[in-house]
């Protein structure tokens, strides 16, 4: 048999260039700013295990056993206490990433428009895509009147096409790709945004809780917790490997997100979200995560340096306050996709921009994480990488 | 905010009725065949702990850490291994219910035909649904030239309306909700005819191992390895809480169904695959299954026993050669739906048959589960449900 026939969607589907790179090379034995991986040296390592073990304990046979496709209760309980919302508001989700899934699944329709930044998350831009939105980016600009005015220009032109927005989708804190934050007047006038002409918006905050300087900003879904899906994960406060997150929002639209992820997989691993909520309700995570904090700010401080030592004239980046990114801008004409197999003949690896940017713009960017490698690593790898590009660009 | 605005699809989701009742009753308080819960005894929770332990030991942070989207190598070599199958064949899932949803989502488009027996498995209809798939029960008949002579008119119905047949999906062992077996001819049967007409065939697997009499069928996969995707489960021979499966497939099925996996949650998690790897490399998973397999053949024989001797006249039941489930016939005008209040209202839950036929008939059916409950539990439990039958049906 040699002549499948998939879905329509299959042809929308496309491949994360990150995962296409982590097979072509061994991470760990490279120069990686690409991927978004913790750093290995942030998972409690006996504290998980002895956590297990009082999982064990507590909860015996409960913890192997089929569980509510909400989530355990406990865990549910403590994300509702962190995020200050109620129980009955939250969903786990088996990965933040499911989140965005079901999300795009239970409001989307092929040809409804998704709006969002340009440059966004390409995990997002790849489920979107998957079922087949039509996906409209809108790059920042500082002058805020000019950015609220952008997205004006875009919404018209989809009404003019009679089209349907269905949600915006944002990352308010320490963006991925960018780095960057929206400020609290940007998300108030988003939110307007969404009121005036009646859209939902999907507001992904895995980095949220890693900020190095600067003070907290609400987030979007307080400003509108009847209009905002507010998505959160575990993977960079804890630990990615138990494929954690949530989902808060509306109960309409949590009954659905509910309904849906029955049939995607029953229910998220149990034993898995009793180590969280342990974890969560001991103050473990939290202290946990503020030495998470204090490691990536030191990263975050040496990358920094270290750019504005070697990197060639020309090449601008982004100054993040928190998350495990930042943005590298080369002069115009520079190609981030062709220089790849250079940087990677010499052991350094990043993600080049375009990949996150819905028009496939943005050629001469690129994404540079801070969180993954020791201090060490980076400093000769932003070395190596400043050397390439210097050669390449002059 | 109080319109929102749903997807197409969102349309056709329903709730699965098994999850309904448990949140109507606590499933311990009271005699349960509803649910597909293995017996909580069969987890082995010591041997569990050390091998959590010893996973941390082997592989560190690397647990915890993100991992491939195919699963880590060492549980596809497992699996594989026990399969005998090529690795590159096997993808793990994060459940065997989203080996069934992501065959469906990469498989069919709305209106798409999928065969299936009548009745089958609630929760793989609850999927097609969500799909809008067109779905056509054929009920079983022991004349196998009857059998399949109905396959044959649905599939001419299904041509005459100018439609497309997407896949056959079959659970071949100890089939859910009926508990019976396809006959080797009979698999031989559905996939010539799968080969004349064209179409693919899922087989869903997780009972499989579940064999308390009688020799092993070989599998639908065996007899067409590049025709059929077969799904595997860790939830019946391990423990569901762990929310691990595997899909067997052609390489070209098998990379459309990775690239879908990575915009639906990334990847499998990363610590309870390691764990399931160790447990099944060691030889742990087997000498506790066998373990399992005496207990639950212990549970047939009594229900089956408890049924012959408590059960009123007109009332008829399969007699399952493994698996959880065997299925009830009450006579015509019963309405299993109906007799459900009164039913939990004495403490004894069962599944509607009618959820599991795809065109609603079955009414005079429901499915008992006896992997579950204790002995006594199902003693008593059939005691209280034959005494309300009769009451009913007399």
């Amino acid at each position: 048999m040699n002549d499948y026939r998939f879905s329509e969607d299959v042809g929308s589907f496309f491949r994360s260039p990150v995962r296409e790179i982590f097979k072509r090379v061994d991470l760990n034995a490279i120069y990686s700013f690409a991927g978004g991986y913790p750093s290995a040296e942030t998972f409690p390592l006996e504290e998980i295990r002895a956590t297990m073990s009082e999982v064990i304990d507590k909860y015996g046979s409960k913890a192997f056993q089929y569980g509510a496709t909400q989530g355990v209760p406990e865990l549910r309980a403590a994300v509702a206490k962190r995020c200050g919302v109620d129980q009955e508001r939250v969903q786990i989700t088996s990965s933040s990433q499911q989140g965005i899934d079901v999300c795009t699944r239970v409001l989307v329709n092929p040809g409804d428009v998704i709006l969002t930044s340009s440059p966004s998350y390409l995990g997002a831009l790849q489920s979107f895509r998957s079922y087949r939105a039509d996906i409209r980016g809108v790059a920042h600009n500082a002058d805020i009147d000019a950015y609220i005015s952008a997205y004006e220009d875009v919404i018209a032109e989809v009404k003019a096409e009679g089209k349907h927005i269905s949600f915006l989708y944002m990352i308010p804190d320490f963006q991925n790709p960018s780095g960057e934050s929206l400020t609290l007047e940007e998300r108030q006038r988003l939110v307007a945004l969404a009121q005036k002409y009646d859209f939902l918006i999907v507001e992904d905050s895995p980095y949220r809780e890693l900020r190095y300087e600067g003070e907290h900003i609400p987030t979007m879904y307080s400003l509108d917790p009847d209009r905002v899906i507010h998505l959160g994960s575990f993977s960079k406060i804890f630990a990615p490997g138990f494929r954690l997150g949530w989902a808060i929002a509306h109960p309409e639209i949590l009954d659905k997100i509910y309904v849906c992820k029955q049939s995607l997989d029953l229910c998220p691993p149990i034993f898995d979200q009793y180590v969280a909520a342990e974890f969560l309700s001991s103050g473990k995570l939290d202290a946990n995560l503020q030495k998470s904090i204090e490691l990536y700010k030191g990263k975050r401080d040496l990358l920094l340096g270290l750019l504005e030592k070697h990197m060639p004239e020309g090449v601008t980046w982004t100054h993040p306050e928190g998350g495990l990114f930042l943005f590298l801008t080369m002069p115009e004409g520079f190609e981030a996709v062709k220089f790849y197999d250079r940087s990677l003949d010499a052991g350094v690896a990043y993600v080049a921009g375009e990949f996150f940017h819905p028009d496939g713009s943005g050629k001469n960017t690129m994404r540079m994480n801070f969180s993954f490698m020791s201090p060490e690593k980076i400093t000769e790898g932003v070395r190596l990488l400043a050397d390439l590009l210097r050669d390449e660009i002059l």
